[in-house]
């Protein structure tokens, strides 16, 4: 059983197990680490391991805060504004999908002058901008952007330059997936439901020198400054999400870190794009310099056949391979914890769905 | 083994059992409940369940809705004004303790006007006020009470009538430990890391006619009336917690329901508070008639025996029996999954460490 899942999505089973094993007697307290404080000793001494190992994996400068929230990229779409920017200031986005769309829509909801430096409407979304197409405001609050967009499957190949002013990333997909220079961006956040663990988990890493810019009346539970105070325990945590997200930064450094995961996460994306690229059967959009690592859609040349494939591939273990329900077509994601037998599995088996309905 | 913790707090065994024996196979799908899409037919089906498990629980009517949300009671803090009343708009607010004065402090920073309807500072936090002692304001938009506080144990022993205004309640640490007549209540909420599952959830219980009022500048994870519209699933929901809380509403079910859990929680704090009253060496200060079931905060009339006390209790298995951090003494909180053999047990090393210590 393989599974493709966009997220929540595929977990390490070796993470899975421990987790098993110890849900109702954690760490030798005879009780889950779902039952324990957050603020007792246990539990302290497990959040700040679970930091360090991040702070480790992905060479964190001293400079930036890691705060573990909750309510997934869509409530960071509001904390980013409330919390970087004055009512009726303006900031740069960088439309290339749904999910900055989404980020987009909350931002000027929620009052901010957003000014599109980037919209790849007219590639229908297939491709991600060049440095040399932003047309980025000087003096804007910010610059936002989603290096990974999850349904299109567009990645973009580069960090933007944004001439000083700080960057925003939307790295829910791409977290973990390989080394990033974290020093490149103001912020960073992720949902957890794809890399990083279960969901009800949010990791934002910000630049110190971006806190107490917030507004006077940003929700608690949103803003970043009094969260970095509190060691992100203004409120209770989602603790149980904590705790797994820990095991997972486990088994990243057991496997060698980063660079082993862009090692293992660009070979399954080789062969998957490989397979596509090679048949007369599948066919997927995106221009070759911004196919993503993590999500690959793809439509069959003779759609009607896409529920076949479907639920053939479900019969052989390949699950969860239907695409977004607002595009269709279908769509293999390719996170750390899918292995590449996995892939290898999905490629055996697309090659031989083609020879028979091709 | 017995956890006394007030929150995150103890589940029950047979609920964690179950899912420690699904965690890397749930429901016969081959993955975890945490690896599979909250969009996919299997979860959908367990987050119908659930509701509908809550709605016979509780006995909700239908012309109320279900949230699963993110961001616990400090989340609602911040979302109550903001959905159910203008900037600049008039709210009553019964203070009765920490958890009251901290949904003040929040709507006050949110633009609200915040009448105090009653103010139980000179009681010291000792006791609920009475009906006849609320001043509230004709026209407000809400009035929100703490049925419960945890930390100063303080509960009122009746539900407020509001002459027609709709009453909202903070129920983090009640809901679920006995009957309440939902149709009393605007809207109610609770975190979910008491009586319901693991942190990172929270429930609100709100009536229809309360949507649709929200500003036009509320986030979109706080917006009760987009939530609802998308079945909490305007982003990607807490999973894991939600199908733990599930796990534990079928354990309501199985013994009884809440008017077992009322008459069960009765036995314990009883036995709780009458070894207090009959001992010389243990107080509690709260007037009688507003004892809280659920959290039992005592002190020493030794205090300085207070440190030996916990390490004793901890050595006899009996954990997390020290008070709040911002009061210190001691406490016990005595919810659902919280057994009477516990309590039993709590109780014995009571009158035996008076004995030796009185």
């Amino acid at each position: 059983m393989f599974n493709f899942s966009a997220g929540p999505a595929a977990l390490p089973l070796e993470v899975l197990e421990q987790a098993s094993a110890e849900l109702t007697d954690w760490a030798g307290s005879g009780m889950s680490v779902m039952e324990v404080s957050h603020r007792g000793k246990a539990f302290t001494a497990l959040a700040e391991q679970t930091e360090a190992r991040l702070r480790a994996l992905l060479a964190i400068p001293a400079a930036y805060r890691v705060l573990f929230l909750q309510g997934g990229a869509t409530g960071q779409f509001a904390a980013v504004p409330l919390n970087l920017a004055a009512h009726g200031a303006a900031a740069d986005y960088l439309n290339t999908g749904v999910w900055s769309a989404k980020a987009i829509e909350e931002a000027r909801r929620l009052g901010i002058e957003v000014n599109i430096a980037a919209d790849e409407a007219a590639s229908k979304y297939t491709t991600a901008p060049a440095q040399s197409a932003l047309r980025l405001t000087a003096g804007a609050a910010y610059v936002h952007y989603t290096p990974n967009e999850t349904i299109g499957g567009v990645e973009f190949p580069y960090v933007p330059d944004t001439a000083g002013v700080p960057l925003v990333a939307d790295m829910s997909s791409t977290l973990l997936s390989r080394p990033i220079e974290v020093s490149r961006f103001g912020l960073i956040y992720a949902g957890a439901q794809k890399n990083i663990g279960p969901s009800g988990l949010c990791l934002v890493i910000v630049h110190e020198g971006l806190l107490a810019r917030a507004r006077k009346d940003v929700p608690a539970i949103l803003d970043y400054t009094r969260m970095a105070a509190h060691g992100s325990m203004l409120n209770t945590p989602p603790t149980f999400a904590w705790y797994i997200a820990g095991l997972v930064f486990q088994w990243i450094e057991a496997r060698g870190g980063l660079a082993a995961m862009a090692a293992l996460n660009r070979a399954k994306a080789e062969l998957l794009y490989g397979t596509i690229d090679g048949s007369g059967l599948y066919r997927n959009p995106v221009e070759r310099a911004c196919r993503s690592w993590m999500n690959v859609p793809f439509r069959l040349e003779r759609p009607e056949l896409e529920p076949l494939f479907l639920s053939e591939a479900a019969a052989a273990g390949l699950m969860h391979l239907e695409g977004h329900r607002s595009v269709g077509g279908l769509r293999a994601s390719l996170y750390n914890a899918v292995p590449l037998a996995a892939v290898e599995a999905l490629a055996a088996f697309m090659r031989e769905f083609e020879r028979r309905h091709g």
